[in-house]
């Protein structure tokens, strides 16, 4: 029996998301992480700080991929709700985790700073929940079933990302590779792009313009394909495209993911 | 009969958004020109370019909130299918627009550009939408009942904005006040900061910390309210619980929505 390739979604939970105050960076950053593990990102959401928004975004998102994560709302502050919202999601208690009382009893003895009521809350974990490292702060995130709860600042995030590679099963590598035509215009390749996509349907291609200003426009065009053996072949028909219409294309560094 | 407040959803759609590639700010644009208007975004979602998942979506957030508000995947490449999406999510047809052919047409032979059949594709609107402005590079966007679709490019969807603002029920507008706390950490005003909460439910407080470096760091309480009468209480009140911790507050400029 074969195993599904792995999937994603992305949970970006907080009011200043939605407000415009703050632009999230989190799905970027998580994408990219899981962009090299073969785990692609099929879908993302932002919700308020409102338990049954949370709630019922987990719910939907745990049942269709392979893993969700989410971002936010796990302070110390009453809007922190996030970890009160997964417990609820999957029916079960919630309580202060001996271990983290522990690890934070110490930290703030050190930092010779108050261990409060609030600053406790921050141990409170789902019954059944394993613990993600952070490095950063002290105050960890954490698993339940195939949902990995993380702070919502993007420094914290990422670094809990590190604790919790190990524990997901990867998939194919996708590699990608980039060629932009400065001056080009979408409507110039869109013909053969598209017919380009139909001949190889294990690729997928993608045409990204950019304005800046007159001069500095074009467009970028990028494939991506788990066959390693095509980019050559990519690479080629792509610059014949692009070099059809006058234009001289250039190749960008490639990433893996 | 007291008509319900307006809500917003917004719905981003490429594979861009979710591979990494690009980090987006429609969802803060679009947030940013609605606020004021009091129309709050209540949810984003973000999908890839595959009919199904934008059908899905759209159809999910359309009967849950007043307006819907998508942006990308207007463009003239095989990718760029949006459109024929919503005429799905919608169970209309869907066919080149007189009106935008006929703009399109002009637009081109000025350019001393050829009208090819990609850009064409551009024309082609859902059966009894109406036109969105496009300011900026000509292709427009359409309206589908409380479904606004826009381009992705930011320039771009920032434009139609302004296009579609007068044909929008605007709400209350929501007043809003921001108090800094240079040096503060959350855990120092969750307390006093949870218990105003409580007592002032007509109001909504948000803490977010912030850290760059030891010393530029700290926290920002945001309240927000529909009631201007309360932002002089307000501002005391949170400026007496940053003072308690022996820092100093400071209230930034003021925006409405």
């Amino acid at each position: 029996m074969t195993e599904t390739p792995p999937t994603a979604a992305v949970l970006l939970i907080g009011d200043e998301l939605l407000s415009g105050r703050t632009r999230d960076i989190n799905l970027q950053q998580i994408a990219t992480y899981l962009g090299p593990l073969g785990i692609p990102v099929v879908e993302s959401r932002t919700v308020s700080d409102v338990q049954a928004s949370i709630v019922k975004a987990v719910n939907d998102l745990r049942a269709e991929y392979t893993y969700v994560f989410t971002t936010g709302g796990i302070g110390p502050t009453h809007d922190d709700i996030t970890a009160d919202a997964i417990a609820a999601a999957f029916g079960v208690g919630i309580g202060e985790h001996p271990e983290v009382i522990a690890m934070l009893a110490e930290r703030y003895a050190e930092m010779k700073t108050e261990f409060t009521p609030a600053r406790r809350r921050m141990a409170r974990v789902p019954h059944g929940a394993s613990l993600v490292a952070n490095p950063v702060s002290g105050a960890p995130g954490f698993q339940m079933e195939n949902v990995f709860t993380l702070a919502g600042v993007p420094q914290v995030a990422r670094a809990m990302l590190e604790d919790i590679g190990p524990r997901l099963r990867t998939g194919a590598v996708v590699h990608k590779v980039t060629i932009r035509g400065v001056g080009l215009r979408e409507g110039d390749i869109a013909e053969p792009l598209g017919a380009l996509a139909v001949e190889m349907p294990n690729v997928s291609f993608g045409s990204y313009p950019w304005f800046r200003s007159v001069g500095d426009n074009g467009v970028h065009l990028v494939a991506s394909t788990i066959h390693p053996d095509l980019i050559d072949t990519i690479v080629e028909r792509l610059e014949a495209i692009i070099s059809a219409t006058g234009v001289t294309p250039e190749r960008l560094t490639e990433e893996a993911g």
